[in-house]
């Protein structure tokens, strides 16, 4: 039997789409209706077959649907949420792709009115574009995804979202919302604000010197890749994971002041066992 | 006219053996001699038809050659250098593919015989591998390469060393050692103290909780490619570009506290103007 009947996309972008793309491809679902502001992208969502129809009115696009995915920008989530909270089904599973979790899920399950089920995700996938036209069905292939239940999640609502995240590939993982957040800060924000402040620093650098961003070979190109990211999207991201981030950006700060000691004081063992204990992790991720 | 009847390349890795390649698909050298500590190494080299003789002896190995290339790690340049000196041929020009400029280029000139010559010389271009087996034909195609004469370097012998990396499909750059050593230092460099510090970072992190390094998808092991590059090296490049590394470190540090200060203050419209800044000059990378 198909996941869904009816299944609502809040936010038929990268996240979105591919999730529409893939599950209709298993035949998990029948009618798919996306929900979005720009009717533009809507349309265009409907010329790739990757939705069935759509509504720029939430509440309208909800309506007799047994599954709802919000893939609206994270700090929109739970806004979107309250508005559509009236008008779901009886028996019908929100559920999100946020990638800040402890936030959301605490603002999100107070929201739903009775029989109806919240369950947080996070699909720890993604690209540097953005947009209903780079949404693929395999975006979420051999990729983990995240589901952060907490002890008022419905049993029979989180089965139906892990067997969601493994349909479209996924190998799926429950964890605690608080360790979810400082996992994805380390991994996933904490680069990007390094790789965004390198990029600033270099050109900043640069203002002061001649145009040194045209001498950068490959190994700046792909080291500052996540820099070209939405800076919309990791604004939300920056304010709602902040904690977590605060923790591990200040966790960076003192490795790399530890560094910048090793390089002042000339110290060449020193320097060496820094960089061979990176070398040694960073060969370790498979 | 060919470049070079006799060549000798000093290190026949990853830079040397390119180099030595494309020379060689170029008709530019008559004879190619490789040097270096590791027997099999060059065994290997002359296998894959990179070197046609070599010797563990640098004396030995440069006698007659009318050109020399210096790939060894970047420390120990001036101390090879000093070594082959006396060896060297009239007329004999020698040049380097380290990636630190100054002390290099102030160390080797004083030790260059009457009659022979030094440039240096710095490939923007490699891998995060090494080894003869990494050595490609088409390492410096559309690369630059930037050369650093100074006002005792001998026109004729820089115009060689150009004609060279030209023919190795280079675009070649002159430039003043202490302002190549401050580009590096900010494209190259930072990028790689960055790197070793996240990952690091990650790891030291991942001691408190379970283990966060295998949650990172691709974005974090695309950003810690660079991490896996060799410590001696990177060591060496560390104590030898010192004072150009620190100051880019400072200036590094500074932007990453001000976008933690951005965090910690919640100035959402400062965190977008800043990532947005970022992006602007990413996308700006040919």
């Amino acid at each position: 039997m198909a996941i869904s009947k009816r299944m609502a996309v809040v936010g038929v972008g990268l996240i979105g789409g591919s999730l529409a793309r893939v599950l209709r491809e298993q035949g998990e679902v029948g009618e798919i209706v996306g929900v979005g502001r720009t009717e533009q992208n809507l349309i265009r969502a409907v010329e790739l077959g990757v939705i069935d129809r759509y509504s720029q009115d939430p509440c309208e696009g909800v309506r007799g649907a047994d599954l709802v995915f919000l893939s609206t920008p994270v700090r929109s989530i739970a806004a979107v949420l309250e508005r559509i909270a009236p008008f779901l089904s009886p028996g019908c599973i929100v559920t999100d792709g946020g990638s800040v979790k402890e936030p959301v899920v605490a603002a999100c399950e107070p929201l739903m009115p009775t029989g109806t089920h919240f369950v947080g995700g996070h699909p720890i996938a993604g690209t540097e574009r953005s947009g209903v036209d780079a949404s693929l069905v395999t975006l979420f292939r051999g990729k983990r995804c995240i589901v952060t239940p907490t002890p008022r999640t419905d049993g029979r609502a989180l089965e139906t979202v892990v067997r969601m995240w493994r349909s479209a590939g996924s190998e799926v993982i429950r964890m605690d919302a608080r360790k979810h957040d400082r996992i994805v800060a380390a991994i996933s924000h904490l680069p990007h604000m390094v790789a965004y402040s390198l990029v600033n620093a270099v050109d900043g650098y640069e203002r002061l010197d001649e145009s040194i961003l045209s001498y950068s070979a490959g190994g700046f190109r792909d080291f500052t890749r996540i820099a070209s990211s939405d800076p919309a999207m990791w604004r939300d991201i920056a304010l709602m994971n902040r904690s977590a981030l605060l923790e591990m950006m200040d966790f960076f700060t003192g490795y790399f002041g530890r560094l910048r000691s090793l390089v002042e004081s000339c110290d060449a063992e020193g320097l060496e066992k820094f960089f061979a204990e990176s070398k040694r992790s960073r060969d370790s991720i498979k």
